[in-house]
């Protein structure tokens, strides 16, 4: 970093911290009693504890004996779904999505979708999370909450054909007219469904306005080995051919599960000329009972993966964390090898290549001059994370996302020891609840889509 | 349950909890707004908090928005391995004994066991166990933590034939004379450590000391299929079939892992005339890329199948919350069913299925009348565990470990509102650090034992 004359007191100083930190060549690895130097936002120094001692500063945070990492990144999820938490337990996708979840999402309100963000971005603090990629409905509610609760957010409104042109037009609507809401903290997608649901058309179109508009494009596709079969017995290609053949490939593209991506796909993939990305959630899979994202075979081909959740009803949490360390499990396990995705590679995919799957990859992602301030401290002194022989693993491993006891965001403390500062969990839940027996109701007959993939 | 005349001021009353209670066919169920009322340290009523309210009792523990649960079991662990945790990281299992953990615990003291044990003991206090299977050395000091921390335990001396029978006579000679040890929280069984560290003689002779001694034996077997195909090409006959043999399917024997259990096992499990279980630690097999354990033949052989952490060297922690949630996980993902493993049979795992494999299936388990009062309040409060739509779900899949506030073995409170009673865990970690160096040091070039399976 340049040195310039200081430019008057910092806005905080966190001093005493071991900093996870990327090298040049983007290896992890730890500072041990360092500082963190933030100014309008943004992280302008990472020194040592003694450097930073006389450093003047409105607020200090001694964070002696915990681990400063970069704030977490949930790049796939459905926030005011956690409305729905455990509605719809132990079932195949099929049943799930046309038996319970869109039969009820055709009751969705703005208050519930409300609620259910402000819930979310509650339990996201909570666990360490800084910036979430939300793919919902009612999407100008989710930016004000998003607003309001200090969190960032890459923002998008879903569709389906089945809406006819409305729905792809609403989504860029609210993608030009929200994007740098909330002080520059919100960006904004398109987001259509998936190709199951959306047309080749409408995938067309939606690829010709991500072009002309600079924009990203947030999608599910390839989730499970079965659909990407289907794509092929229906159309004879993939759904990652698919999204090739619309031109989602060449734009810059963040693909939701691609648990189906297979080895054919690598064609398509290497022929990309978009920023092209994969948001993995790897404990849904295992629900679901679908493969893994296959890690390796996308490391080979140079496509980050990001981590996250998708939506509490399958997921039933929003713990990025649990993503981390469940991504280095089941990836030793598909793959065979105790050797491949060691922690530092999860704190790879939990830091960079999370930050780059959501575009923030220039902004986010590493505790490094320049970078916003979205840090998280970690306490390290609980029994199940002591003593610390390896301090990768026992973040990846031993650590859990209720260790995180600081989140920080552009700057700003959001959860202070444990403490949320931005959101009134029980006034939330309390309302949520009273609205829940007509938001669940199915007796309707209805549903908002239908499944067949 | 009976009514008899109250027999004076209860010791604890907990009321306005969500109590998991077990129907008559033992289906997990949930009594609200329950009160659970303890003397001498047993459950003597699960009533409503009305019936309760007037009740006397020298300490009354508000737990509205808790759950109350049976304390979780952790069928096998090594406790003391916690002063490991991170050591050998990302290695086939050959590397991690033969590299790393046998020439370390070569330099083992009775100190680095006892303080190993204390910080085990806080871990698991704080993750809401009440009783945990250790099979490791120096027990007559983890008999002691275990006396001075207030923890339930089954403990076991583990011996290798390359000790000699003295070996075996030690973990006689423990077994009978830390029997009943810690007003009856201690009991007590026999320790070989597997078929391919003990010789069929030595696994013969336990069986008949077991038999003889109406011991319990607890010992590694069948702990991946690779052990099992490689004992098949050495002796003709599976781990499973090797105990058998050994007589050992016809005492009370608990199976640490049994990955490695295959189809042609039944004969030999359905033959057995002894308790047999199964204890399964799904997240280090995820790390070593071992199969998981076979739950469903279990199942369908009548074998309850503990849930488990191993030793915090390879798993990394000894959170059997987490293991009660992966055994869900990864029992769909393998079976590829995701109806298969529901949140409420995970449940019965982590109460009696558990309880019966560390042989005290009429001692705890389960709250009620007559059990011994282990019992774990846990907070529902958190905005990942709201709204609660289904409580098997919510507590699997949602609750984590650190969401219980509150441990009680025997009646008595061990951490109350997440403040632990019963171990100064700074002390501990302060003097582990101190050891640290000599513990892990490998120059020596010994080791305990050859890993070759």
């Amino acid at each position: 970093m340049t040195q310039r004359p200081a430019p008057g007191p910092a806005d905080l100083v966190i001093t005493g911290c071991t900093a996870l930190v990327h090298d040049p060549a983007e290896r992890v690895g730890f500072a041990e009693d360092a500082a963190i130097v933030v100014r309008d936002g943004v992280i302008t120094d990472v020194t040592t504890a003694a450097a930073a001692a006389d450093l003047d500063a409105a607020e200090r945070l001694d964070a002696r004996g915990q681990a400063a990492l970069p704030g977490l990144i949930n790049c796939h999820t459905h926030a005011p779904m956690v409305a729905l938490r455990g509605i719809a337990e132990d079932l195949p996708v099929e049943e799930w999505f046309n038996d319970h979840v869109w039969p009820i999402e055709s009751n969705l309100e703005a208050r519930d979708v409300e609620l259910g963000a402000r819930l979310a971005c509650a339990e996201l603090i909570r666990g360490g999370v800084t910036t979430f990629a939300d793919h919902y409905f009612a999407m100008d509610t989710v930016a004000d909450v998003v607003a309001e609760t200090g969190l960032r957010a890459l923002l998008g409104q879903a569709y389906f054909s089945s809406q006819g042109p409305e729905g792809r037009e609403a989504s860029l609507d609210f993608a030009l007219r929200r994007a740098g809401a909330a002080d520059g903290r919100v960006t904004t997608c398109l987001a259509p469904h998936a190709p199951y649901t959306v047309d080749d058309a409408d995938l067309a179109a939606t690829a010709g306005l991500a072009r002309d508009h600079g924009l990203l494009v947030h999608l599910h596709a390839a989730e499970s080995r079965a659909q990407s079969l289907h794509s092929i017995a229906r159309h004879g290609l993939t759904p990652i051919e698919v999204l090739r053949r619309a031109g989602l490939l060449d734009v810059d593209v963040l693909i939701a599960h691609g648990t189906g991506i297979l080895d054919r796909d690598t064609a398509a993939l290497r022929a990309a000329t978009g920023r092209v990305a994969v948001a993995s959630a790897p404990r849904g899979y295992l629900k679901f009972a679908w493969g893994p994202t296959p890690l390796r075979l996308l490391a080979d081909l140079g496509i980050p993966v990001g981590l996250a959740t998708d939506g509490a009803a399958s997921n039933n949490s929003l713990d990025v964390w649990e993503s981390m360390a469940l991504t280095a499990l089941v990836q030793k396990s598909a793959t065979g090898d105790p050797r491949w995705l060691t922690s530092r590679q999860a704190l790879h995919h939990a830091t960079l290549q999370s930050a780059r799957a959501v575009g923030l990859g220039e902004r986010i992602g590493s505790l490094a001059p320049g970078r916003r301030a979205d840090i998280v401290l970690v306490d390290l002194t609980g029994p199940h994370t002591q003593p610390v022989h390896d301090l990768a693993a026992t973040l990846v491993h031993s650590a859990r996302s209720g260790d995180v006891r600081t989140t920080i965001v552009d700057g700003r403390v959001l959860m202070r020891d444990r403490e949320l500062l931005t959101v009134d969990v029980p006034a939330v839940t309390r309302e949520l609840a009273q609205r829940l027996p007509a938001l669940v109701e199915r007796g309707h007959g209805r549903r908002i889509q239908e499944y067949d993939a």
